[in-house]
């Protein structure tokens, strides 16, 4: 809205990149007043919906219904589950006043929904009828956060917390909806071209109150890992502490097992930080806010063909696409920082030559190579190929680079080192205490073991453990976000 | 989800019937254990997000920018604005405790959100080339409500607050928007076939920081207003607080001029009211959650032709309409008061008859007389035509209910008496004193002056003030919620 430049640090310095990136490409606004919260500008907000829009989909697709609960949770029901508020209770922000009165029960502002849905599950299940229940919402949630906060990645208002919650007549249904939700999840970042770990977490590092949690992990461009989802199997926890019971189909009352499942707007920050690169923003064709920018080349005396001609243009394009025609003031070299910066997909030059000769340069924002076609061949089917195209170069380069962030040593020699610079694999059995000696050793922290290896990982599931030599399953060693 | 009755009290017994069919249509579930706090059903969300994506719409298309400003205001910005604070400082919630910690600055749940948009608002504009800035969130805002609590109407957390911001270059370009503004909650509010008054609030009850301030306020079932949204003007209040300045064409720096204007989910609570009958919900067709239903009726034998000729109708108009094939076991009358308890637009019934004769019956939610219809007549145009007839039929029928509770007196003779049952039109001056005076001796609250006389209100724009007999516009008394 503002003027602003539209020149970033080279991606090589991170930290400074994404700091700028988020402020110049507008996708959050930095300067609100308060630790850990920010602004989502008009074009952040559109991508945030373009990119929710795919996992609501996605949840839609799969029998799950969206519902709302209250932001405001009563301490009372806070603090039933006692893994649970251990885990949470120095990071919630509390209530405590209502205009001058005290409150009578204190009220926390969720920093997740469990304890504000699962009472009010207790009414909702009452036989195997109602079973599965697979409920979900996007709801802004909060966390006290006393660490260096960041844009999208560690915030006090996590504006886009995605939660689904489900429930089930048996640990086994349960577990089928964990596997279900990890494969919802994959779908979802692979169409957004993000590589990524599905990591069963340490026993002593899951989820409070869950049986067990899967993360998915993905690596920065500093070599950290960001955790961008996770998925928690809560067997019958929750429901003996909130009651919740179903009539079988053999007469018994049985408590549920439970599921729940999360992504919140760090989905974004890897969008961004993974594809992105000196000149700004790239993002897969079906996720930019705008797929495709029109830049008409004015010579003296000839604008008016061109215009003309682009209009033409521009008005097949927009019928299908979120398409800019961009005939402001501003010099073509402006608008291309501009349109890189913002990160349009696909950017269209027309000149008096290319009217003369009934054609258009198109380029992608990745390759910015830029090559001729006529105008008559710029169907709706081309410009989907292209997309698809450029997603499939996105993942490949993506997975390319996260490679480069990955080595595995059967040793702990050089593994502090590497950690400084990226993610090592290594065997590790499934004890805290090898678990604890690798982390001290390593200055890395342990995400827990490898639930699949990709296909594009050369590694062997099993081996022996790091620390103790028994045989051991492939667990991941990062610095984390 | 639960088993549930679908019986409601008579819509004569309006507090009693809203109550029960917020719970039993599946609406909102009102059992959450903090006063004031409900759970969206995913039947409400989804009515939620049908009536929501036509304000979205409407304000789409008119250049606003949606956006997301945080929650949590700190008590310093909030406190800036002197009759803002007045307005609110006692129905705001405070969080003064994050984990163990005492905050430093102690932080306010937005009750509304001027005090955290306008300090970035001095961020974004720079000069006239930025403005009209027009931008809007959907959000949920909290206050600390000490009266009784009803759902959808009288929240601590609202859950919907859709809230528009606009800065404009002066006093009459902000006055054009809030006309504008007032254009678009009109088209809202006939989309939704839901009366309504726009008034202008009296100066001594305007929204707090606002030069004046025009409501929205329809009529309930009995006879008391509910205001449905405002639109303020601010003028440079807010900007002067803020610093929100912009350089004019002439060089000169200047405040700019603002307006704001929001609807919450009130406007369900209308929707829901205002249509509904004794049976349940009745919904205009275009934001039923289910705007056609099909129901088989099924003899012994002759099941399975009647289930197929179902699928195909089904399979036709599932392709352009929210449609449900009910062949549940459940009885045909159990269905019926099902569908008609959820509102569903448009019910079709076949039977073995109408296999036979390739016709189906059909039934219109709110007249619910049945007449046959040939299935090869049963277009996508025919079914939008008679979904245009229902929603003129709704708005006729809530204009005729609304004039019902409408009187107009000229002196004070039985003002008070009417005021317990409907709502009054009188000629009153614009001074406080005949103003309390008007509303002390009537027992009524002053709503304010009518902006525009509806065609369907027979009454003259001017007149006496029924206290000072002074030359005077038309005023609105009632019982408010």
């Amino acid at each position: 809205m503002e003027e602003i430049s539209f020149e970033l640090p080279p991606k090589s310095n991170f930290s400074e990149w994404y700091h700028q990136i988020i402020q110049k490409a507008e996708i959050m606004d930095i300067r609100y007043p308060v630790k850990g919260l920010y602004v989502w500008y008009p074009f952040g907000f559109k991508l945030r919906q373009l990119v929710y829009s795919k996992i609501k989909n996605l949840l839609d697709e799969t029998g799950h219904q969206e519902v709302y609960f209250p932001a405001l949770i009563p301490e009372t029901e806070f603090k039933k589950e006692k893994e649970h508020i251990k885990g949470f209770e120095n990071e919630v922000f509390w209530i405590t006043r209502g205009g001058s009165d005290e409150l009578d029960v204190k009220l926390v502002l969720r920093p997740t929904s469990e304890t504000a849905i699962y009472p009010i599950f207790k009414l909702w299940i009452r036989s195997h009828a109602n079973l599965p229940l697979k409920i979900y919402q996007i709801v802004n949630t909060f966390r006290y956060e006393t660490k260096h906060t960041r844009p999208l990645i560690r915030l006090r208002e996590i504006t886009s917390f995605k939660e689904a919650h489900t429930a089930h007549r048996s640990f086994e249904e349960a577990e089928e909806q964990v596997k279900n939700a990890i494969e919802i999840y994959k779908r979802f970042y692979d169409s957004l071209a993000i590589p990524y770990f599905v990591i069963k977490r340490p026993e002593w590092d899951k989820f409070p109150g869950a049986a067990y949690t899967i993360a998915f992990d993905t690596i920065m461009p500093d070599g950290r890992s960001l955790q961008i989802g996770t998925v928690h199997h809560l067997a019958d926890n929750f429901s003996k502490t909130f009651e919740i019971m179903y009539e079988d189909v053999d007469g018994q009352r049985k408590f549920v097992h439970q599921t729940c499942y999360g992504i919140s707007e760090r989905c974004i920050a890897a969008l961004i930080s993974i594809h992105g690169d000196n000149l700004g923003l790239i993002l897969p064709f079906d996720v930019a806010p705008v797929q495709i920018v029109i830049i008409p080349i004015l010579y003296k005396g000839e604008e008016q063909k061109v215009l003309e001609f682009s209009r033409q243009i521009y008005d097949k394009l927009k019928q299908k696409f979120r398409t800019v025609l961009d005939d402001s003031e501003e010099r073509p070299g402006a608008k291309y920082y501009k349109w890189e910066l913002k990160g349009a997909a696909l950017r269209i030059e027309i000149g008096p030559r290319e009217v003369k000769e009934g054609k258009v340069i198109v380029s992608f924002r990745d390759t910015r190579e830029k090559f001729a076609v006529n105008a008559n061949e710029l169907t709706y089917e081309k410009i989907e190929k292209w997309a698809e195209d450029m997603r499939n170069r996105l993942h490949d380069k993506a997975k390319e680079n996260m490679k480069k962030f990955i080595k595995y040593f059967n040793n702990l020699n050089g593994l502090a080192d590497w950690l400084k610079k990226g993610v090592a694999l290594v065997h590790l059995c499934e004890s805290e205490s090898c678990g604890s000696e690798v982390e001290n050793r390593s200055g890395g922290s342990l995400l827990g073991w490898l639930v699949d290896i990709p296909s594009w990982l050369n590694c062997s599931a099993e081996g022996s453990c790091i620390v103790c030599g028994s045989k051991s399953k492939l667990a991941v060693l990062a610095r984390t976000y």
